[in-house]
């Protein structure tokens, strides 16, 4: 899955080569077919990949600020590279176009629900979590400040302005609605 | 504009051209070459207009919270267009392979920074904006989440959802830094 990252990220969607990634992978390029039969089978299997390894990277650390930027620091990391621009550009297709970007909404609804729950049930344990927004927002918010920032601005996502995401949505979690 | 963003959004970036946004908008050819040299150039000139078009729209509600409601139903209304998307997508490419990326960067920096500085400024006035993360991390925050929600969850805008994103920006703004 790595080296459909790296292929994804040097010649892109349209350009994508299962031969090349089967040579960088030293497999056979059928191996590769018999588990992925289509190209966006292939990419969609890159994506879910990523989706497991940020899973595995997503602990207890004791407090909601502490948990939301282990997450934020996975997601920008993943973000400041190539590959994880490439992969994202794939899935930002329209969903008529590209069987991959269904995928990817299916996967991204499916595949974030059980970590981030686990880490927003921590919160409300805590009483760290006051809001009524609906907590997808709370993620889409996360997620989608570093995809405007590294895709958009083209600024760094490290330092004061991950730090300043995570405070602003600790924040606004953290205030009960006043409506 | 308006015909370069149809035409953006029947036939993406790579098929677009001048002669049907000519036929159109009802001119000719060189007319449009002549203000924009390049496809590039035009697609930067729609995105400038957009933004200047998001910019005509944003009112002194009398609250931060009214204010970032006109400001995110402005932004959720046009990437729930096809036109919106496709402009988003354009924009979205790496710099290196696309010129009009690196100029939306520019504009989204030098566009956003004077209507939006208002607003952040008419809200420190009123002691609504009291946290000390940085102002572009909110700005990140509210149109990356539309961004993420459109074109990745493929979810609407509208409703409980887009109130909650501007619940959680005024919610985080309005908590002081406890670091």
């Amino acid at each position: 899955m790595l080296c459909t990252l790296d292929e994804l990220a040097s010649h892109g969607l349209s350009d994508l080569s299962v031969e090349r990634i089967a040579d960088a992978a030293e497999v056979n390029k059928t191996t590769i077919y018999r588990r992925w039969p289509t190209r966006e089978a292939l990419v969609a299997g890159a994506l879910e990949y990523v989706m497991l390894d940020l899973d595995d990277r997503l602990v207890d650390t004791g407090s909601l600020r502490g948990d939301l930027l282990v997450l934020a620091e996975a997601v920008a990391e993943f973000m400041s590279q190539p590959s994880g621009r490439a992969l994202a550009r794939a899935a930002l297709a329209e969903p008529s176009a590209s069987a991959i970007a269904a995928l990817a909404a299916e996967q991204l609804s499916r595949g974030a629900a059980v970590p981030v729950g686990h880490l927003i049930q921590r919160a409300r344990a805590r009483g760290e979590w006051k809001t009524k927004a609906p907590p997808e927002a709370a993620l889409s918010m996360l997620v989608g400040a570093i995809l405007h920032r590294t895709m958009l601005e083209h600024q760094p996502t490290k330092g004061p302005w991950l730090d300043g995401v995570v405070d602003l949505i600790v924040g606004g979690v953290g205030t009960p609605a006043r409506r």
